[in-house]
């Protein structure tokens, strides 16, 4: 079950320079991490219950770069907690849902995720996470 | 001040449509609303302390029809809580930030709204929002 926006992902070609509008209006990067299999940096900024989060490539080749090669800079996906990403992946599957993996696997911060394709949820790209530490 | 995030925003061609993925997801549409003078009609999705909005165009020559157009259905903004916009606008203007309005001025749900530009806010339409009834 969805329980919460979890964060919202922009590409940026610098977090070091994306960072600087969100910290003019008041808010912190709380961390900064690099997620190697997805070829991203990633800074997280908390925002109420929910954060943003600044994606910048760590290669040419890393999707973010296409994404960025392709549209610019701007929002990449939405991400919504899941309180049991296994049963999620299920049902999603059963409303014949195109989801990018074949199972749920590894994301940023030890949270286990998958990817619900553009085309079954109105041309967005939707992250489902279940946090580090709450899987069964 | 920004306290939260209020909502991630949805250029949608039907809200009919589109509310059925996140109704999937065990989602519920809490409202839906016609903001006239944006030519848009919205239906609000609380998601934890967030929201997901759907936006649809009431006519050919909105905005959101424009963008659609444009770019097809996605993600089309994203929208901070703020606690007090006038000093937000203020700030904002200060730091050389551009804004679409000349003003704070009325937005959904009764609601005091400022748009700042893409160009600078790394490439993100950003709304900032003060809800009905907290405005001093």
């Amino acid at each position: 079950m969805i329980t919460a926006l979890d964060h919202i992902a922009i590409a940026v070609v610098s977090i070091e320079e994306a960072r600087t509008f969100y910290e003019n209006l008041g808010l912190s990067v709380a961390g900064i991490e690099e997620v190697e299999h997805e070829g991203v940096r990633v800074a997280m900024i908390p925002c109420g219950g929910s954060r943003i989060e600044l994606l910048e490539p760590l290669s040419e080749d890393s999707p973010v770069a296409r994404f960025l090669e392709r549209r610019g800079p701007g929002i990449h996906h939405l991400c919504l907690k899941s309180d049991d990403i296994d049963a999620d992946d299920c049902s999603l599957r059963e409303d014949g849902v195109e989801l990018l993996r074949e199972q749920p696997g590894p994301g940023a911060e030890g949270a286990t995720v998958q990817f619900v394709h553009p085309r079954s949820a109105g041309g967005v790209l939707v992250e489902l996470s279940e946090p580090a530490g709450s899987r069964s």
